[in-house]
């Protein structure tokens, strides 16, 4: 075949996000689905050289005891998603892809998550008892050059769909206390040390983004995990002529929250309370359920009003897993905000959407954006991705608007 | 007073936009109201020689038989706005500015709107016994000369908050089907024969549109009637070296679409169907229950969906008038949408705004902002407005993120 | 087989309710399907003699050239109910069920039903050309006994569940404007001659109800249409020793507000306004969207608000086809109500359900509670059955707690 | 004067409700309020002996350093309640009002209601010094029997509206994990012990029941804190020939569940899973966010779905201070059901009501029927008041129709 190979390497690769990207891509590949929901399929990107469906290969790292298979069964059964036709034409490619999926790790992940890989029958390989977080890097890196080896792949990006940690918002929260430089150093070279040791305190996020960018692989974190955020690994990153993006896709309320906040600051609405309750049933839900897990979610997802706003309004987000609801998702918006002359007014909002096929879809559009700013050499933060995060990285600007913009700048100039 | 003063005349001076407006204005000018709504404050446009608060002088015309007090009141009993201090505070000023109001005219409104002058006093000048459309010209004109040369003031801005005329959309209708040119002619010239008419088939809204920019006055038309919107009138506007700007405040359900139906073209998610119910109370509320007013208003409320998505979703938008929701507006729209592998979504949005106090800061914004253009001797149709309103004259761009980057452009510019 | 069979004859045997139902029904049989959603399964009604599921064969008159299956899958396409496991289980008695439909009859059903019967190939026998109602009468009630000798059945129940007719709601003005008789004669003895005549002025759902009464089976109205309402049917209905019930099954927002507004009343808050929109997408929808049509179901709708409050509050019902909603219905109603000190509060509602699932039980329901009380040799309208209805037969109550409770004491008092 | 006069005594005397409540009962007594929002003034009680308006005189207990007039100024000023014409109508009667209010305790109510009488002037004797509940009783019921006297009053309803204590759910939880008798003694005799001691474990809503109960005065618990609620107070009204009500008014998201859920009964929809967010600003709220005291309230607010439906459903049930909505709640709630077919359908309610508005009106209701039963010699629970209350003493029927017929059936049966 004349056209490169590229390889999507999934983190929680049997999770309900993955499992739909998964299914989509194949779907694509076959002419099963049609390119909605997908931004890389828009008009203003029409001219990039973004690498087609068919040329990506699957695999990933992966800690509980499921199939690719009968993930997508029960998003089928309880979801009400993923059709029985598409599921039985996939059938084939699903077994392939699941040769390519290997044991994850449980470094410093907290308790919920760990409690979730309980039944894997490969418990020891991902599990904590590796003698150090440089062991961990080790192994994760050779399950990557295997898969770019075998499938004979010229790139192949990493990105992190896995369930939030429960580390994450006591880690940072350190690190900002701890002042300008925090608990994690400011660049890869006295980063190491803390990765040779048997109490490395970075988590898994952390450690499976070392692993790619260290192999010159672009990473993407989805999720309010730590990541590639801390310095030293965006120093990693540049060192190693690569680059990356995240944090937290900006998939439903926050998107919503991005778009609307603009609004009453350009019409000199005063926000005075902004309340927003999340209910869905799926299980990065029932995860977010855990206090610790949901600590990173909730500041991820409540920062940005006070960005876009200038000021602080009153403002409470809670997350709850309602099992019923399977991967569907409902926000309910509450915004009190005082027009001319003190008038109180309200602004609600109801969101019933479908996690996994709202982030499906911008897990797909972020791997083809990637690689092509991969290929044109850029390195560190991808910024103009921001759009597409909670919590973008190297970015203060929140509204959507904005960002989007960013986007189109970069497509206009990449001709 | 080194000052200059500044006129402000309202069309549908004693309807509940003009008296909130005039409420606001006389807040400001005491300083009992803080900036809050009004996007003229905002810090973008802080740098600009606005006019202040205390140079502006209020008449207008009206056909009603009631008093800028009792319009007041009523908005304080009926729907719990304007406060019964700051009411008295004003008291002394609405006195001094019902000198300032004089009768307006009926012609070609259609019947509901004529049906409000019913107990007016003054019905004779106002109602349509003019023997044409030039001596309503003549004697609207006669009022603004004397309400300028009275105050000693340096400019003055017509605005029409009046409810919405009859006749709109169906001339409109016969002007758009009729090809390029039309029902109206597409320059001043032409046009005047049509003025000269005894049975000139014009609206008031256009009458007094040409009564303003024949004395080189901007006009304004908040509302969806026909206004300055033929060519002949900006022809007009030109000629006489002055602005106008319009068509119909875009105040709460049409914002909040030009708002959002961008966000749903940027995540390339298909609406389905685009639902929008509106109910409120007031005297507009009550206009727009007869058909042929409601006529234009649904179409300057529907059109913008199709503009931004670059097709056409399902769409229906009623207006209803619920009498004991007052001067309260509640929107609630459902959008019916298509994710990634075809999978339906829902949004649902619930205003609840008054409508009267989010029309009122904009339109003492809009008064503000074109005086400023005017004395930089901007002529035609003001496009850097377009995100005030919901059919901006001289644009097609529908997106309020776009619309609102031009104001910003436009006050870059103006240092 | 011991066991007695029933026959349960459909009026719109095709429709979404029916289908729905013929497919729940079989699911029942086959033990495919829960208890859910059926009333008749409560604990209540447990010692009731009612017939078992496995005692009822199905038939039907039908205008529509379609197919049951083809239905049901447009069902599951469509709006994604009815899981592919089911109709693939089904597939048989559906094939089975289609030699038991009958070509129905146009009579004054108005334009827009008959352009659904457009493409059927029977649409001779079907159609306005039988040259008096009494023929059209005679033909159905041929079919009626066949399907009863044919299948050896010991009663049929006839259920209207067809598409709104258009006539209705004209007809029954000019009754009850016409004084206490109306149009409609107030026996059966005078009614006899409308029926004979070639401009029999009583619609099909009329000719079927007196097509089954005449048989001495009982009748139900499920639908809005004029059906046995009429005194003279009730008398015929009498005559024969056979009973009805209806009109118009009470399956969303109708039953909220006979839930919510006694609630209003027993706490003494007074209801200012109660607006309700509805929308939806299935073909009782498209009919229901031309006015003639949409006049019988509102005036079904609007109606109780006014009897269960004693005062008629400002209401509004709205029922609108959103084609992409499928067999969904949205209903969003907004509750504008005074407390104490007359101060203003609001409620509002948003019922997201699907049409036919909701309908279907409950059609089962009617079959089973009205067999029984056949047996039990009741005749007349069947006010026990009164909270299933929207416009209960023979009844002033309106409040759902009271109307249930009578189904509740008729279920103690047939033991 | 010849007709008896009645005493009304609230505990938290200038908290909302008890303000609204007096300011209410003073419009009531003026002819400046209807009786909207008030049960006993609807038809089926017109023939019982009620007290009228004009034969109340109001006292009461606090623990705040505010004024009558200061909280009513601020409900009007935050809230946009009780309007400023009412309010001045009312100064002198306020004022007069003030002389019946002594301070309160702070028995056992926990650290939050404690700060809130920080600032009292009063501090020391409402404060934890007094030796014993022993002594707390004693001043407390010298003050009762000092406003009886004073006023000369046939009889005083003691009814308690402070903010819901923190201690109740952890000592009822004892209490229901301790077995049958738990906690509490089962009578008055085995009670007494407990409120002689020096660390007297009952709280202070206990305490002022059992001052009233102990002066033959009967108590009502509008909130969920313990009051009345150990059977040893039960024993003590009997003995002292007096009765009780209680506990927690039902005035908004409860009251609709109790509303609600029986029509998912009748109609065997399964209900997955119930969501109730709750926001609002008053004090009430501001108490209610710290767990402790929310914990009582949730419970309160959340168990009679289960006892409604016969089986749990997923429930949760937040509160949150929102300070900005001031005295108004929004009550979201999302109901997850399944109907026929296990078809998975959604329900939404969104409920704006103002607090205080909704429960003074049930006060004054609660305080007239009460004294019609106390009249006729009622003793113990009333539980033909269960329709007013979250949590009704001695019932286990939560369904609201029901509960109202049996205030019917008392009616009926009072004549």
């Amino acid at each position: 075949m004349s056209n490169p190979r590229f390889g999507i390497w999934l983190i929680g690769a049997r999770g309900c996000v993955a499992t739909t990207a998964i299914t989509g891509l194949f779907a694509l590949q076959k002419g099963l689905a049609r390119s909605t929901g997908l931004v890389s399929e828009l008009p203003p990107f029409a001219h990039l050289p973004l690498p087609t469906w068919d040329q990506f290969v699957v695999g990933g790292h992966e800690i509980r005891a499921v199939s690719l298979v009968s993930e997508a069964q029960r998003l089928h059964h309880e979801s009400h998603v993923l059709t029985a036709d598409l599921l039985a034409a996939c059938h084939e490619d699903f077994e392939k892809t699941e040769q390519n999926i290997r044991p994850g790790t449980l470094w410093n992940v907290g308790e919920t998550i760990c409690q979730l890989a309980a039944d894997a029958p490969h418990q020891d390989p991902i599990a904590d008892h590796e003698p150090s977080g440089r062991h961990v890097v080790e192994r994760l890196k050779a399950d990557l050059q295997a898969f770019r080896q075998h499938h004979q792949l010229a790139e192949v990006v990493v990105v992190n769909v896995a369930s939030t940690e429960a580390s994450t918002a006591l880690k940072e929260q350190k690190t900002t206390t701890g002042g300008g430089t925090g608990l994690w150093p400011a660049n890869w070279r006295e980063m190491q040390p803390l990765v040779d040791r048997a109490d490395c305190p970075l988590p898994a996020s952390s450690l499976y983004a070392i692993s790619a960018l260290d192999l010159g692989m672009p990473y993407i974190n989805f999720t309010p995990s730590l990541g590639s955020q801390p310095q030293g690994l965006d120093d990693l990153a540049r060192i190693r002529n690569t680059c990356h993006a995240g944090r937290d896709g900006k998939t439903g309320e926050t998107l919503l929250k991005s778009v609307l906040a603009p609004m009453f600051v350009s019409r000199h609405l005063d926000v005075l309370s902004w309340v927003g309750h999340n209910i869905f049933g799926n299980l990065d839900g029932k995860v977010l359920d855990h206090p610790a897990n949901k600590a990173a979610k909730l500041q991820s997802k409540d920062q940005l009003l006070g960005k876009i706003f200038g000021y602080d309004p009153e403002t409470l987000v809670s997350i709850e897993h309602i099992a019923s609801l399977g991967d569907w998702k409902t926000a309910w918006d509450h915004i009190h905000f005082k027009g001319f002359l003190d008038t109180p007014m309200t602004m609600q909002i109801t969101w019933q959407g479908c996690d996994s096929l709202l982030a499906a879809p911008l897990v797909l559009d972020l791997i083809r954006f990637t690689l092509a700013a991969h290929r044109r050499a850029e390195t560190g933060p991808l910024t103009f991705l921001s759009s597409f995060f909670k919590s973008p990285l190297g970015v203060e600007e929140h509204a959507f608007p904005k960002q989007y913009d960013w986007l189109l700048d970069w497509a206009r100039q990449s001709t």
